[in-house]
This record gives C-alpha cells, structure tokens and sequence, in this order.
C-alpha cells in the first residue's frame, strides 16, 4: 500500500492532518469559517479543520436556500463520544436549514461484523436515533433510512454508478480491493448522492461531515458525479474533516475497548471513574507540573472538555492557559471534567428518557 | 482472455457444446433423462445437451417434494422465439410442481442498455409476462419480482455474499472485471439464491434453466454455497444448460435485427415473410437436393420446427428423414413451418389478448 492510500476501514489511521490535508487537496477550514454566520464550536477549534467545497454549503446557510445533510452511521456496540462529535454536527446543520438524512449502514455491519439485521436495527434506534434526539435533532425535514430498506431509487443508484467507476481507478484511491470493499464503497457513494435525486428535490448542494480518513469516497464521489452529469445534474458534494477523539487511554478509541471511551447511557460513577483514569498531559509530580506546564496535545480529559463539555471558548481557553502554564494541576482539571460530565449526563439521560417514545416519528 | 473464460454477456459465444461440456464438467442431461415421468421436448432432442445436478431435482419432480425454479429476464426488445425457449422451460417446471421465480433484471438493463426503470417496467409486463401467461404460466406459487424492487431479504444477499468471494476468483471466471459487472454477478448470485432463504421457505432444491454461456455464474453460485453454509444451510442449485437458436439468416439472433427473429407479436404475414427468408440448408438446386439431401444443421427452418412448433417426435423425425433424404426439398418445409406458425401465432396472440387483464394477479 503506497502512501497515496488512506484506508477508510481504519486499519491504518492519520499520523498527520496538515500533511493529509497538503497531499490530497483538502483546504483549511479556517479560510471559509467567516462566511457563516454561527460557526459550531468544533469549527472555531479547528477540530473540524479542512473542507471541500464548504462554500457552496457557507452561501446556503447564508442565503437561507435549499441544502442537504448526509451521514452515515455504523449501528455497532455503543453510542459514545466519539460518535457525539458527528451527532453534534448533524444537530447544528438542521438548525442551520439542512434537510438531514441519516442512513444507517446495516447491511454493512452485518457484513463486517456478524451482527444480524435486527440487532442493526435495534441498536441504529436505541442507541443512535435515541440519543441523536436528546441531543436535539427534530423529525422535521429528517429522512432516517436503512440501506437494506432504502427507496428503489437509491438502491437503483448504487448499481447504476458501478458503471461509471473502473477497477483501475478504484484501486488507485483504496490500494488492493476485494468484491465485498467495491460493494461498500458504491453504496456509500449512493448514500451521499441520494438526496441530490429528483424524487428527493435535488439536485442541491449537501454537506457529509467526516474523520480524515473517509476522504477517499469523498474524492471518488466527487469525481464520479461529472460523469453523471447528464443523467442526474448532480452538485459536486460538499465535505468537512474533523479530527478525530483519542480514547481515554491514549490511544484509538474503540467500541471494544469500554475503557477508551464514555457512553451517553453510562452511569455517572462509570464516567467519572473513567475520567479518574484517563491519560493526561500533566508531568510526572506536582512540582515539575508547575514549573513545565501540561502538554496539552496529549491530554484526553482535556480534548473532552474542548470536544463537549464547554461551549464558551473563553472559559476554555482560561482553563488551557493555566493548566499549560503550571498553573493548574491534573487533578483539578479532572475535577472541572467530572463536574461537567456528570451534569451533562444527568440532563442528557433524563432527555432520552423523555424522548424514548418519539422514535417512531423518524421511522415513516 | 484465455481460453477458460466463458463470457456470460455475449461477446464472444460457444464454439463447441461438447467441448464446453467436457471442459467445465458439465454433465450430459442424456444421462439423466430416464430419472423423471414426462421429459420435455427440448430434453428429448438434445436441445437441453446439458446439467449440473439435475439429478436432485428429477428426484423432486418423482416424490412429488418441494423446489423452485428461477429465471431472470432482461427486459428489452420484443419477446421472440428465443426468449420462448425459456418460457416454455418455465411453464414445464411450474407444471412439474415447482414454485416459480421470475426476476426482472431492471436494474441491469438500465445500466447496461440505458432504458430508463419504467420503460424496462413496461416491457417487461407486456412482452414478458403477459406472453409467459399466454403460454400456459399460471399465478398460483409464482414470483414475479423486480431487481430494482426486491424485498429486503434479497438486497441484502447481494451485498453479504460480495464478502465471500475474492477478486482473483472472480477473475479467473470471467476475465477482467470492472465494478458494473461485478456488481451483475453478485446480483445474479442472490437472485439464483434468493428462492432458498428461510424467508422463502428455503433450503430446497432449485433448477435455473440456462443457455451455455451463462455456466460461470452458475460454477461461482455452487462454489460461493459451501462457503456459506453455516449461515443458510442453501443446497447447491441445479442448473440445465440448452443449445441457443440460430437467427433466421444463419448467424447470432439479435434483439437489434427483427429479421433474425420472429417475435410472439409479430402479424402472422411478417412471420411468414421471415420464414421465407430464412436460411435453409437446402441444395442450391432441386437436382442436388433430391440427390444429396439438406445439411439439416444449417437449416433455421428446421430448428424452429424441432425448438417450438412440433411436438410430437415422431412427425418431427419423419420430416427430418424425408427431408436429409432429398425427398422434401426446403420450399415444402418453409410450407410446413408456415402452416404451423400461422395457427401457433393465430391461437397464441387470442391468447394472450385473453389474459391481458390477468397481468396484476401476478404483481402483487
């Protein structure tokens, strides 16, 4: 696998954003975020930090014209985090006048992950969908499909594309290919141009919030869509790439791993035990803290709090500068984090609960 | 492309039927033949030369045992002589006791011949189905199903068993693969399986009648069963293989050239016009006619007669002695064969005008 390969199942990973971003053509997110006039938190930290085409999605929001969302999720163990970060986003751009469509990949999972299509289903609701409308996404303007139910047009779709695609230029974006990839990757590509279809009101520009190491099949459908151009008159989709969380541990986080992550249906005493066992940037003794200061890149309980729990970026950047400074110990910036977490978990899972029964909403 | 490789999407045919047989280890049907009650008339004269497991399902037709049998059809042009081949094979097995499955490849016509989901709707109703019916298929246990629309079970075969086969396997079946026909195969995979998922009633036995060119999907159907197996239990499915009808001017029989074929709507005046051009293998002269008598394999109007409008054995074996003998010369049997076309399309389209109305019985 050379090294113009980004694997989009993960068995590699991003070692360097700034360099990804250089060799593959994604632009700084930092040019465009003035055009819109509430950029999400994620934007003014620059944990969501390159785009593709953002300003066609800048001028929508702007103009207050038609524009799609699209994101895909892969209904498998817990909601946590991790999964919060794309959640989030979903949630802004509704309020920001996009039509939002979440497909969710069970054919997928039950293919890579032996995991039946009614256990997809069951967690894609349980976990996904009723922790999407705690945290604020309204059934107004929300398509929630399943890609083994998905309309005849999208199914059409998938296939029809497989036509426009060489193996060739497969291989050369994703490394070696094997047929159940190539059936992924044409899947995906349809679940992002979908809601561009006639019979959806498209086409219309639409934004696919996504980690780096998707941008394969953002490349890929952005150059398929000239080809269809005459069939379909397809907008060229629009992407952002958000960095991704580190587990609590330091390394990936992983749905196999309880310990690298805090779910939105943990316990607060899990979560705060969690927090109380997280890696830090703090140095090795109180005395060297203070005199060095935290390595803050480093610092999982940190990038929670920059990631979820403090919307204000003054109050974020306080708590940044003194603990950078010496200023502030581990310890007392875990405190800070559990206080938040544990607030934010009460108010959330008293949400979900109060949601729980507005699923079917979604589901016609 | 070597040798090994049969290409299921026509361009280039089958030389040799024995060798083919012999090469691919298929079986000869002449062997089995004797194993069910009421052979049909294109198993009796070697026009259905060949099998993989028929065995299974002769045994199914004597204990009077579950089966099904599947057939896809590609809705495009007009439903001709060629097409009946299958029809006919169709209606037998039906007869025979088996549930029957049609899959309308609408997805594929689309991709491959740009007809638009509707159009290949249309034709497949009214040149497919409602001919189908006409020749005798009835609603009772049959499926009438379209690629574009089929059930979830179904969609979602296609993309599970994508995991079970590799891109070097695929390859070496067919040659070099682009991702439109992979897609195809894997597709034409779960349509051949489709009738065994629980949801179907399945495992059972299942025949799928086909022309020799279509031996790889049927080799890669039976390979890709045994790696399958813990999850669905499917049997390997039985497959016939039958000789193809030559064009009424000697060659291939084209969808593209109406003069190659005679379509079951044709007026009876076009087809006899058609029968009249046909090539023969008859003498250049009535002299070496009477002397040599015809090279009946070349003799298009002999295999229309022996493929669909004789019957009975006997009559059709005189005609072929006379007729090699140099004792009928090739006017007397374009007589033959128009006098039968006239009452086969005169009964056929009183038919079908009768049963048009019966086509929703069989869409819902």
């Amino acid at each position: 696998m050379g090294t113009d390969i980004i694997d989009p199942w993960g068995a590699t990973g991003i070692k360097d954003y700034q360099q990804t971003m250089e060799q593959f053509g994604i632009e700084p997110l930092a040019d465009v975020i003035d055009q819109i006039p509430q950029p999400h938190r994620l934007m003014r930290r620059s944990i969501i930090l390159g785009h593709r085409d953002f300003g066609r999605i800048a001028k929508a929001i702007r103009n207050d014209s038609d524009f799609a969302l699209l994101t895909g999720l892969m209904p498998s163990g817990k909601f946590h985090f991790g999964h919060k970060l794309v959640a989030d986003q979903i949630v802004y751009y509704q309020q920001q006048g996009a039509e939002v469509y979440v497909c969710v990949a069970d054919v997928e999972v039950h293919n890579t992950r032996q995991v039946s299509i009614e256990e997809a289903r069951d967690i894609a609701i349980d976990q996904y969908l009723t922790n999407y409308i705690a945290l604020g996404l309204k059934p107004e303007n929300c398509h929630f499909y399943f890609q083994s139910e998905g309309p005849r047009d999208y199914q059409v779709l998938s296939k029809l594309l497989a036509d426009k695609i060489t193996l060739n230029e497969m291989e050369a974006i994703y490394g070696d290919l094997e047929p159940g990839k190539i059936i992924s990757i044409l899947t995906q590509i349809a679940d992002i141009l979908y809601p561009q279809m006639k019979s959806e009101g498209g086409p219309r520009p639409t934004i696919t919030p996504v980690g780096f190491d998707q941008d394969p099949h953002a490349r890929l459908t952005r150059d398929v869509v000239s080809r269809v151009q005459s069939n379909y008159g397809f907008i060229k989709p629009s992407f952002t790439f958000h960095k991704f969380m580190r587990g609590l541990k330091g390394g990936k986080m992983s749905s196999s791993d309880p310990q690298s992550y805090i779910a939105l249906t943990d316990s607060v005493q899990e979560a705060l035990d969690k927090i109380d066992q997280a890696k830090t940037g703090g140095r090795d003794t109180a005395e060297e803290q203070r005199e060095k200061g935290a390595v803050i890149e480093e610092d999982t309980v940190f990038e929670m709090l920059a990631y979820h729990l403090i919307e204000d970026d003054q109050e974020l950047k306080e708590i940044q500068e003194r603990y950078t400074a010496g200023d502030m110990l581990s310890g007392e910036l875990k405190q800070i984090c559990k206080d938040k977490m544990r607030k934010f978990l009460a108010r959330h899972q008293q949400q979900r609960a109060e949601v729980e029964d507005r699923v079917d909403e979604f589901l016609n």
